[in-house]
């Protein structure tokens, strides 16, 4: 059976096995003192500029609260969106490590804008409110739209004036840069990021995510963030050989063109079917589409997918590294199918 | 060049990647919910009796951390060694995540006793005092040593007259069955433990333990800690499969036995070298001694160890399962070439 | 010069001062093991019901907080208006103290009802998802508005059928039990509230607040919550001396009477004031109004009070314990001439 | 029934009770905005220097907790005695507050040395390891005894080279500085102290203690601190008008020479009891003595105190402000009727 429920559906790459594998020969020391750390450390620097410093975690919940853990203070606190996964999908972890707020705020299709912001910037200085101190926003995000690079500069000029830090979770950035025909620094350092989440597991690799400082000030004390919260892996060279071949070889554009061409695909071959409303542009691996409900038992029986909103309908396919284009078009097949067959229920 | 460093210092056991390659077919629900867990939940089971419950995180420390996390609140206590990875190599993860007290003891050989626990058996109910609430050893211990089973009931037996969950580290828990000639249930659930830290990367994993529960209150809210800890992996299969081959197989019992083996071998060999004091019965994989500060330098530019006590001069050599009786050799014979060549410095 | 900003304005109420006075005779026990404090856990169980337990702590924040302490694990959340204290006025630390989730919930005229409460009941079981656990309710709310019996109770039913505590930030509870002319008892215990925030410091006590928990479970480890939360009094006996004499003498009504009665009084006085606009029913002891900004800064300058909403010039003007019916005259005549004698800023 | 249990056994001292009622005129802004706590910083930088801020909380255990949160971040770790209240008598909040370890370290009569401290000072930079970063020490400490002056600049001096910010728990500050005939600065500020709990409610105020801070960096957020730790008294008045009573008037200085004088003379009065041996020099307001077993329960019968060692049958006995002449002779003469009468139990 094929999923089209989650990047993480799907196994391990064979590049990223072959790396692990490749890695495996001899003794080196533990925690991060060996040359495949060296070597994805100049990666890093490579991808993203001089100045930026990573370290590897184990998910990206932890990419996430832990990078926000050096910006951001108990008595402060980060704008993000309602729909992003710090709010909702990391079971308060960003509450319980950082003891801060997050400003919840509206966010069409998944983006937030100034006005929504701004609305959190009040009474700053008053010892009885939690003070903003970081916005967050996802790259892209997770409604599968991406942000330009123009509005992800505001966003940073807009922090820079107020104080903020400015927090991309980019678990899937490499869709956004693929989207954007730009590399992955423009949409991050490039576009003033101060701390990128950048994902590998969603991409295909096996536990490994990295935090990407922008600013050495957030990265000095970052190691000690991270073993205390439970994130340094001992093996620590098998996290760093996935991502080196990652960022080496072009892995990553390869993989987005691929997860976002399919999307595309389906989407094509869903057109004319007036009962499926695709509900976000698509621009990178994932399809949002309204449903008639009568179609999500039949084809979960034959495909398994999520459903994103149980009130409206809205169901969340989304396409991983290993779907090919023949996946994509049994699965269109599949709800036409389902279409036809499918009874409503009361 | 080959380490005696850590656990850690060799990579991946071929039977696990083999394991890791052998799940990498198809789609299966993410987070645990595919038949590689279903089958790791059985070998569980099997190997720790029908109560047992498991969960899968990344490291040790997030093993020992939450596994403590449902039984102990933030106004009680852990009682446990003054040497133990719990007390001074978790970065103070303890106190930050269950925001409670270790109640430190001082540890003969890294073991527990009963007059050392019962000092801090005082004050209970007094509001201004952190209650005891559980007592974690290490088994074998940070020296390498092993509590016997009646050590081991008898501590139980003292924690269920006092109210205290008994739980065991045991990152190197095969080592210890190994040497008890016990199954790992024998050592564990059999001797009254109620949660156990299960190792898997010290004994050549890529990536995984088990928090494994025997009392189900324990359990039954553990899934949001685990969450909320930063510890669910997205691609559980891959972990799962790992603990089961490592269970089902007996690959335990014989890693354990191959490493025990040859630091006893190493023992024998050193026999004799009036200079090199061996401190701590062998009883797993490592092999503590006092040597003349002169043999450290010139051994480590042979082979990679740490030292453990820098005014004493106690090293800390440790087998791993890619040990072979050749680099054991090779190891004693440049021993006996530094203490020859080195020279004592001021 | 006047204030009209807080409750707090102004100090402690004489028959406060003089429970203080007369109870600082002799030596007692520190801690709560004195008669004053038996004294105060007698009149707990009267004016709540045998059942309810009380404890005593130095702020409302505190109260709050702590309160929710047993209730709400970490991984679970706290329903909430948007304009509620525990959300806006406490700097974070609920997120800090419970490590939780605030469901963070619109709510006209401070109150909440079962449409915006129901949103946040999703997910439930997701291990993924922070778990709702708790409503808080503010009574009268932060806008001076009272829940009636019957919202009380149908609140309460729901929290029953949906396994949440149902908490009552009280801290000006009996301005509420005056207006719906009940017992405190009515609006809290016996609408099924499971613990209480009861307040004393805004009726004019010196540091006292008091936690009453409904529900023995929830009340059983407090002390150690207490203690651990910074908020045990050594000399308990004179946070015990001052609610006793509240609670016994019908003080509380007395003065939730007095200053409901004025707060009516004067927007009886501004009624044909037709800049004055008075947005929220006046069921406490607080008037907020819209007005021209023009009013703000020559009213300032004679009374102090504070903007509540910049952004739609909304005061909030609240009444305390020693305000005379002098002080309501004469601040409505202060609003009458600065609305003659300001000036239209740009 | 007079105590000798603790300096809360007693009230509040009238000059106190005078400086609340005094406060209790008029309108004023809560939280700190008043001229009250204006005058109270006024004399805060007259006592301790013009560098010196200070913050009012409600009791010492805040004071402690609070003070270092400033100061030591969650993978930090704070030196300190094993008698200290921070260690034992705090509920473990500063684990749970600050999130990081304590080093606790043996002390004889209640005083650290630098050979205990330096015990602490290793593995430093080890991302697995907490790292020192506080010294605490109590002045006088929890046995009585008071470091002097060169022993303060002695740890300050070290902590200096070591990057240690140095915290005084001065819970009963003005004993120390009566025993050492030299000013409050003399012992914290001038003897290289960073910042210091200062204790107010041990010597007769209710609900008020201070944390000072010599370096304006640990100020700067700490406002934030202070309410997210539920410390912000709304009537910050009468906190801050207590503490300018004392701080102004040489009252502080009284109130420590009137209890040391009384433990001395309680000591001089049992001297010739040979049964009663006073186990720590007396230095401020305790006498611990150890004493026959059968001594203790016919003496609590006329004199409330506590038994501080139930192995070692060592007692507390306390001194307060309102302690008299005649109570010692009443109790020293108890003292020797309960050891004639006393009868040894099993």
């Amino acid at each position: 059976m094929r999923f089209f429920a989650s990047d993480n559906s799907s196994g391990i790459h064979p590049r990223f096995l072959a790396a692990i594998a490749d890695a495996n020969e001899g003794h080196y020391p533990s925690y991060g003192q060996d040359p495949f750390t060296e070597r994805f450390d100049a990666a890093i620097r490579r991808a993203f500029g001089a100045g930026a410093e990573a370290f590897l975690v184990f998910n990206g919940t932890a990419a996430n609260v832990l990078g926000l853990a050096t910006a951001v203070k108990s008595h402060e606190g980060v704008i993000c969106a309602d729909s992003s996964h710090l709010n909702v999908d990391e079971c308060g972890a960003p509450e319980r490590w950082l003891g801060a707020k997050l400003f919840v705020t509206p966010a069409k299709d998944g983006k937030l804008d100034l006005a929504g912001i701004r609305r959190h910037m009040t009474r700053l200085g008053d010892q009885h409110h939690s003070q903003p101190r970081a916005l967050s926003v996802t790259q892209p995000t997770e409604l599968g739209t991406v942000y330009s690079l123009s509005e992800l500069r505001e966003l940073a000029a807009f922090c820079r004036e107020n104080r903020l830090f400015f927090h991309i979770d980019g678990a899937r950035l490499a869709n956004a840069a693929a989207f954007l025909e730009c590399s992955l620094a423009d949409t991050t350092s490039g576009a003033g990021c101060d701390v990128l989440s950048l994902g590998g597991t969603k991409n295909g690799m096996l536990g490994a995510e990295a935090v990407v400082f922008f600013r050495p000030e957030l990265a000095r004390d970052f190691k000690f963030h991270r073993k205390q919260g439970l994130q340094l892996a001992s093996k620590h060279r098998f996290l760093a050989a996935q991502f080196s071949t990652y960022l080496e070889s072009g892995l990553w554009l390869e993989i987005a063109r691929h997860t976002h061409g399919l999307a595309l695909h389906l989407a094509e071959l869903l057109r004319g079917l007036t009962e499926v409303e695709i509900i976000a542009p698509i621009q990178s691996n994932a399809v949002f589409a309204k449903v008639p409900k009568r179609l999500i038992r039949p084809l979960r029986e034959k495909f398994f997918f999520y459903v994103w909103d149980e009130f409206e309908w809205v169901v969340r396919w989304m396409v991983t590294w290993d779907h090919t284009r023949d996946d994509i078009e049994a699965f269109a097949e599949a709800i036409r199918e389902s279409l036809a067959s499918g009874k409503e229920e009361p």
